[in-house]
């Protein structure tokens, strides 16, 4: 990348001129990156550092017995042992205040074993001692004897009557009347728009599918890994890679029983977390074991643990239902959503709920969603968490209805769309958004019209994802030599260092190498909420434009001083300070401002602390072309095209490098990616030769069209853009293998032998 | 320290009543130093680092012929050889903006030598290798060819027609007409008041005499160290222990040719400075070093580095003459100052003319000070810089007036006592003042009528420094849970994070527990000037109570959104918002506030960036008694009291320490301490056994009165602490032991050998 003619086009709906947002600009983390000098999560080290290390779970589900640490700790170089006795208990009540409400409880648990262990994998016990081979020795010496339970793996399985009940104090939630027996379905969500059954009623065409999906995870290269330190005093700092420095913070000082600002928080690189390191594992393991050692205590996952023991994303079924006029309105849509939460309550069904029929002007639809506790680990966030299964079920359903009305699947999708003004199903109405201009974008797009050769299928599919704003804080601080610090509290996950500086260039007016972006520590700027959501290019940048637009009224404010005239008599004017009604004083530059900044009142910055509201949804719309070998069943991707409205790239390399990214992903999900779990409840595919992700050699160039409709909730009228991409892909795989073979698919993955049991009709 | 009884008694002259400030809290550092937790600079470890080291002249004076790095590059190990020629060439009239006139040039030639040496121990090349003991075999491989010179070695020498001429670029500044050749004699300074002619003509008696001292050095614990990295776009952090990472930044930048933003500098702890960490050594070596390597570099110096090639203070001489009534009042003074720059300008002597009798309220004063040039190394500041001598001068030659007028020198002070409204003899009006209130406390604290012994004498002495405000900024953020961070951009070197503390609690209303302050990197906080000049708990201080204020409006903001009432309608009390006029609402604490944060426009902070004024000057007076050993010569300090007007103590606890660290440093300075040179211009005494510092064991407890005579410029009455406390002892103890002895001593140190030559009549 870094090339405008690698990559496929730009489509600019607003017109506007920049002077540098919109460029392919060097990126600031690029060159450490690929020097190797980088440092991650694992990188870290500390003077007197020792090495830490989890005892985990063999058993899918069983109570513990009993923990003996005695051999452990008579081992020579071991420093410390710790079991969920040495973590305060917290109130079973005792949740996060954010944006997505997170259980205390269930995180103190998860992260360390008390009375039960719920998944294979689950931490039950973790040492600390002078290298990690003894730490690994140690961790073997620690005995934990269990009483062992029979697992519950499945959603089906867990839902049925007669099933192990895993948490005693859970009851459905979101059902009438309220349940007298614990089970393991944590709640029911439901989402309704108008009179469905009337809808349904009405329709010329019924179709209804039902879809099911494996647990699959993010696949993040950077396995979890953090440093922490606590003083005699009790303030401790914690190294680590994380989407989110002060999330890390926040949990980790709640897990632990410490004030908030007794941990400080020093972000890594991170080597991606796609939802999945919106999370902590080892943050307050490695507290609690430092703090017990009074040494600086490392820990770093292996894969093995990382696949085991954190947080993918549910599998699931979406059962779609829509119905149509003969002319393909659609009239009614249902949509029933079962997700396994894992071992605590918590999947993504709500979101998938809400997302499933939302790029589509249905006057009557209802969505419900089950969350279904198992013996699997407890679920994170995954780009998009929720939708890409909701949108595999709708789309599919969508494609089967063309099919029967005999009309283009874009057409079909083109009739229907989301507009501004239209209402969507979760309960809002859409500002501008730019989902139909996608289908323009795909209906125009040489890839939608290239013939196709035998055993090859073509598949469209369109995703949705709201995007969200929320808390984030900037500082713009001049130096004396008039360059600039953007100092941001967001980890730079899809290049916000680069997206930060050109806002900040753009808003100061000066060129965006002069700008040095910087992803903060918890103690360098005000609280941000984690690098997720798709929220930090348009929320972190709105603080930036406002804190850029502070600092420029702090130079307006100095050339006013310098001049000693009235700041009325100032205008900013690319990057200088330009006294109107005189010409007398020439304009001064950010450098002429700065150097005087001692005599005009001391250093010049800017700041701003927002909840930023205004986020614009983001739809996006994917053509796929596969060949299925119908001797093997195995599927290659010929080519795919990824169109996505972006309101404004900020800087295009990054927004199609998302785009495609999460199309591969999403690719991956479809074809191949899958847990093994084994009778016995034990992950079999632990390590990246068995959990199968695609690879470079596996794919074609991902081929992209940036569509720019502007979000009007943002000054350069930017849109969340790392999410959506991941939706379609399930679904424009999914169809278009459906079409190379001539049946319908239903299951993922669409692995060789599954598919080749479809294709021999088993 | 700790316990209130221990120490001195504080005088309040203000009544004021604080809720914290003032109080004896918990050193937010102390446990962290005291269990050996901190890191200072050279205790920072980075991923691939290597070693530097640094190749000395062992010459005096001498000019480089050749450098030949060859054999020293093939050393296995070897990563890295720079010299002079690897650094940017530095216009010769490029001086830093600040406080101070730093010459860019002047400093990148001390840092590493061109074609001369003009020290021993001046820096020739630097070398880089895996381990430290391989780069120091490495330095000794870099072969130097050079034409050795004649060194010359004192100011008296240096201003001698025939003696050689260190720069041939340099003549005298400041004498009409503007002199044709160069020489050693870099400038000339006056200050006057009145007209001194005439007032000794007035005058019933004069007295005048000659002291002289020589070159001492700071003595901070902690030698020199930084570790470097460098990314191949030209990203440099640099890890190290100062007092200033912005001045780090600064120098650094400037010395190697970057823009400012591309250096980052994170702040160690210090152990000690005391001025002489106000300048750049190995930073600039070791960022060269790293960049040609392309490895982080780690620097640290050996003891026999920091004698001979840092900044001590410069020796010199003062005749001062004094012309008195009958009745003590004094009607002209008189004051010549000769300082040794070392191998280039900038000697502290402006500053000893300006405060040599700024205690006094005379009408006619003349002080000329001279900047002479040795082969010494560069002098850098030390505590209250130029001060000491002066003050030696002046105070010695008082004691003298004393005695020839047959009055007690301390009614001699009070009757001339410098008071609100007096003119100084550097050019202002003394603000409110408490120097008088000094001269009281001594004349009531019990030592001060004490009896004394055979062979035993009592001196007293008073010292001024002007303390400074500058360039500083604060930022005060509010955590989730309503603890807070105060961030400044100001090394903790005598108890910062303390006072900062103390002065946002107090600001906010809240325990100083729940603050946490912190000594920011150069990226968290915008620019701060350095710790030095008795600055910080004044004007970083001023800084926090603003930032402070600004977060309590914000605060107040919040509480007047979640009420929903006007901002006018909530007032700040104890920490909480109240609302006015409203019973219904109950007050809100920070804690409520900050929970609710994110639904009333994000994350909660203040910030301030100020250029402070209004910094009140500082005056104090001490007593020391001492017992002579007519023997050996041998001086035992018995008895030692320091008074001092501080404003308002925030920490008691530091600001004693403070006084009795000045008082220690100037008995070693008046004792012992001095610069041993040979006749080739090498330094003879370069570790602490030779170099004779006083330990705790040579001392008696140091008494302290702490004065509080608030100063209006500062909101909670502070002044600087740090130098003042210096600047009397010498002529304190030279007092004492001239009248211990019977005779006058006026050359320094007074150790045993010079010493029993006074008393033999040598």
């Amino acid at each position: 990348m870094g090339n405008e003619e690698d990559i496929g086009k730009i489509i600019d709906y607003s017109g506007r001129e920049f002077q540098y947002i919109g460029k392919r600009t060097i990126r600031p983390d690029g060159v450490d990156k690929v020097t190797g000098r980088a440092n991650f999560g694992a990188d870290f080290t500390v003077n007197g550092m020792i090495h830490g290390r989890v005892v985990r779970s063999p058993h899918a589900h069983a109570k513990i017995k009993k923990i003996n640490v005695d051999k452990a700790l008579k081992l020579d170089g071991v420093k410390a042992v710790i079991t969920g006795k040495d973590f305060p208990e917290i109130d079973i009540n005792d949740k996060a205040v954010g944006e997505v409400v997170v259980s205390y409880y269930d995180m103190a648990h998860n992260i360390i074993a008390r009375d039960k262990v719920y998944y294979d994998g689950h931490a039950v016990a973790a040492v600390a001692a002078t290298t990690p081979d003894i730490a690994e020795k140690a961790a073997k010496l620690i005995e934990v004897e269990y009483d062992v339970l029979k697992p519950v793996m499945t959603a089906a399985r867990a839902m049925k009557k007669n099933a192990p009940v895993l948490h005693k104090h859970i009851v459905t939630a979101g059902v009438e009347p309220k349940p007298e027996k614990p089970s393991n379905v944590a709640s029911r969500t439901e989402f309704k728009l108008g009179d469905p059954a009337a809808g349904f009623a009405d329709a010329d065409v019924i179709v209804e599918r039902e879809f099911s999906t494996q647990t699959v995870h993010q696949g993040y290269i950077e396995p979890h890994a953090c440093c922490a330190s606590i003083s005699a005093d009790g303030n401790a700092n914690v190294w680590c890679s994380s989407q989110g420095q002060f999330m890390v913070r926040a949990y980790t000082a709640k897990i632990c029983g410490m004030e908030t600002s007794k941990v400080k928080v020093i972000p890594a690189e991170i080597g991606g977390g796609f939802g999945g390191k919106t999370v902590v594992y080892l943050e307050p393991l490695a507290v609690m074991l430092a703090k017990k050692a009074g040494r600086p205590v490392k820990m770093v996952m292996t894969r093995d643990e990382v696949l085991r023991a954190t947080g993918p994303t549910s599998g699931g079924t979406a059962r779609a239902k829509i119905g149509a006029k003969k002319d393909g309105t659609i009239v009614a849509g249902e949509l029933e959503l079962v997700y396994e939460a894992g071992a605590y309550p918590g999947s993504p069904v709500a979101l998938g709920c809400m997302t499933g029929f939302a790029p589509y002007d249905i006057k009557n639809v209802s969505c419900v969603g089950w969350d279904v506790l198992v013996n699997r680990p407890k679920a994170a966030a995954y780009r998009a968490p929720g939708a890409p299964v909701a949108a595999f079920g709708v789309e599919c359903t969508l494609d089967v209805l063309a099919e029967e009305l005999g009309m283009c699947p874009l057409e079909l999708r083109m009739k229907n769309a989301a507009v501004e003004g239209t209402q969507a199903p979760y309960g809002v109405k859409f500002n501008r958004i730019g989902y139909k201009e996608t289908l323009e974008a795909a209906k125009a797009h040489p890839h939608w019209s290239a013939p196709l050769g035998p055993n090859q299928g073509r598949g469209i599919a369109s995703g949705f994802w709201f995007n969200i704003g929320g808390t984030s804080s900037a500082e713009v601080m001049v130096n004396e030599d008039g360059t600039v610090i953007v100092a941001t509290g967001n980890p730079d996950i899809g290049g916000s260092r680069a997206s930060m500086a050109l806002m900040a260039a753009e808003g100061l007016g000066i060129d965006v190498a002069r700008i040095k972006p910087l992803v903060a520590d918890t103690e360098s700027v005000p609280f941000s909420m984690l690098t997720g959501g798709s929220r930090v290019t348009f929320a972190t940048g709105k603080a930036v434009i406002e804190a850029a637009q502070d600092a420029v009224n702090d130079l307006k404010r100095r050339a006013a001083k310098i001049w000693d005239v009235d700041i009325e008599q100032v205008e900013w004017e690319n990057g200088q300070a330009v006294c109107i009604e005189s010409t007398q004083h020439k304009p001064l530059s950010i450098a002429a401002i700065a150097a005087k900044a001692d005599k005009t009142g001391g250093a010049i910055s800017g700041r701003a602390n927002i909840n930023a509201t205004g986020a614009g949804p983001g739809f996006g719309t994917h053509i796929c072309d596969v060949e299925v070998d119908p001797e093997t069943g195995y599927v290659t991707v010929l080519r795919y095209t990824a169109i996505q409205d972006v309101g404004k790239a900020i800087h295009p390399s990054y927004v199609e490098g998302q785009l495609q990214g999460g199309a591969v992903q999403g690719i991956g999900w479809a074809l191949n990616e899958e847990y093994v779990y084994g009778e016995d409840g034990r992950l079999q595919n632990t390590g990246f030769l068995d959990y199968r992700m695609p690879v470079a050699s596996d794919l074609p160039m991902i081929d992209t069209v940036v569509v720019e409709v502007p979000n009007p909730g943002h000054p350069y009228g930017v849109r969340g853009v790392g999410e959506t991409p991941i939706v379609p892909p399930l679904a424009a795989v999914a169809n278009a293998v459906s079409h190379a073979i001539g049946k319908r698919v239903t299951d993922l993955p669409l692995s060789p032998p599954r598919l080749l049991a479809v294709i021999d009709g088993k």
